[in-house]
C-alpha cells in the first residue's frame, strides 16, 4: 500500500464515479516511472557505449518529464474536467510505450534499461486501466 | 526574440521538416504559460474570494505543469518521435483550452485572471500552429 | 524495497563513498513526499475551510515543487558535485520543515494534513541522514 | 518586459518589502536558464564527441530543474517564508555555477554551451541580486 492510496484515503470531497484503485496504482506507477526513467537516462550516460543510447536518453527525458506530470495532475483527482485528464493519460502512454520500445532494445546489454522498460510498461498499463475505468 | 530561438541557431544537428519559427514561438509560449499560470494560482490563493477560485487554481496548477512538460518535451526536438510529440501538443492545447475559459470567467473582477487567459489562449494558439507545421 | 533502489542495483558507474540505502531511501522519500503534498493541496482546496488553509496550499506547493527536483537531483547521482547536491538538500530540508510544521497546525482537523505532515518529517529526516553520509 | 512583470503588477495582495523589479528579473532568468539548459543537454546529445559532454549534459540537467523549481517557489511570492526562498535561492546559485563553469569549458566548440553559460551566469547574478534585496 503506497502513499497516493493513504492520501486518496483522506480526500474530503467526492470523488464521483472514479475508480479509486486504478487512481491510486496509476499515480503510483506514474512517480515510479519519472523516478527510473530519470536514473536510466543517468546509467546510460554512465555506460561506455552512451552514443548508442543518445536516442534511449532522450526518450528516457521525456518519458520522465511526461510521467511526473501526470501523476500530479492525476493527484489533483481533477474528474472534473475528464478531456484534460484523458488527453493527459494518453500523452503519457505514448511516452512510456516509446520509452518502453527503446529500452528493450537495449535490456540485453543493460540491466538498467531492463528495469527501466517493466516500469514503463507498467505505467502504460495503469494509464490504460484508469483510462477504461474513466468511462 | 528570445531564448529559445537563440538556442536553436545553435543545434548541431538537422531539424528535420519542422518549422524552427513556429518551434520556437511554441517553447516560449509554454514557458510563459507555466509560469503565468503558477502565479495567477498563488494571485487567486490572496483574493478574500478565494472560496470561488478553486476551481480556477486547480485548472491553473494543471496547465503550468502540463505547459512546463511540454515546453521540456520542445525543447529537446524530439522530431524523431511525433506522435510523442504531438500527443503531448494535444494535451497542452487541452490544459490552455480548460484554464483560458475557466479564468475569462473570472476576467472582470480579478486582472490577473485576464492576464492568465490571454497566456494560455496565446500557448493554445501557438500549440495549434506547431501541430498543424509538424503534417 | 522500492524502485530507486533497484535501479541504483543496476548502476554501471562507482558511486563512490555514498551511502547505497541512504540515498535509495532519501530519493523515494522525495518522490513520495512530492506526491502528497501535491495531494494535500488539492485536498485543502476542497474544505470548506479553504480560507484557512491559503498558507497550507501555498507551503505545500513549494514543498511537492522542492522535493520533485531533489529527488530528481539525487537520482543522477551526482556524487561528482557535493556542493550542489548538499544545497539542495538543505532547500529540501527547509522545505520539508516549513510545510510539516504548518499541516501539523491543521492535523488535529485534516486527516490528510497529518498524513502529508508525517511524510514531510520523514523526508526530512531522510535529507539530514543522506548528508550526514556525504561527508 | 516579460511576463513576470506583467503578473507581478496584477498581484492582489502586499508584497512586503520585497524589490519587485529584483523579483521580476529573477524569475524571468529562472524560466530562461531552465529552458537553456534543457535544450544545452539535448544540443550536446547531438554533439559526435557526446562522451566528453556527459559531465556538462548531467549539470544541465540539474540545473534545469533546479532553476524551474525556483521560477515557481518565486512565482508563489512567498516572502512569508523568507528562509526557505533564501534556501532554494542558495542552491540555484550553486547549480547555476556549476552549469555555467562546466559550459565554459566547452563554448569555444560548442555555440550552444556558450549560450547557455551566460544564461547561467545572467540568473546566478540574479538570484545573488534578489537574496541581497531579501534583507
Amino acid at each position: 500500500m503506497g502513499q497516493a492510496s493513504a492520501m486518496l484515503d483522506t480526500y474530503p470531497a467526492d470523488l464521483g464515479r472514479i475508480d479509486r484503485q486504478a487512481l491510486a496504482a496509476c499515480i503510483e506507477a506514474c512517480f515510479d516511472c519519472a523516478q527510473t526513467c530519470t536514473a536510466c537516462a543517468d546509467a546510460c550516460l554512465s555506460e561506455d557505449a552512451v552514443t548508442e543510447l543518445v536516442r534511449c536518453i532522450r526518450t528516457n527525458l521525456d518519458c520522465a518529464d511526461i510521467c511526473a506530470t501526470t501523476g500530479r495532475v492525476l493527484s489533483r483527482h481533477t474528474g472534473y474536467d475528464a478531456n484534460l485528464t484523458r488527453a493527459q493519460l494518453l500523452a503519457c502512454v505514448q511516452a512510456c510505450k516509446s520509452c518502453a520500445d527503446e529500452c528493450d532494445r537495449h535490456a540485453g546489454m543493460h540491466e538498467h534499461c531492463r528495469v527501466c522498460a517493466e516500469a514503463c510498461r507498467r505505467c502504460q498499463r495503469a494509464c490504460d486501466e484508469l483510462m477504461s475505468k474513466l468511462g
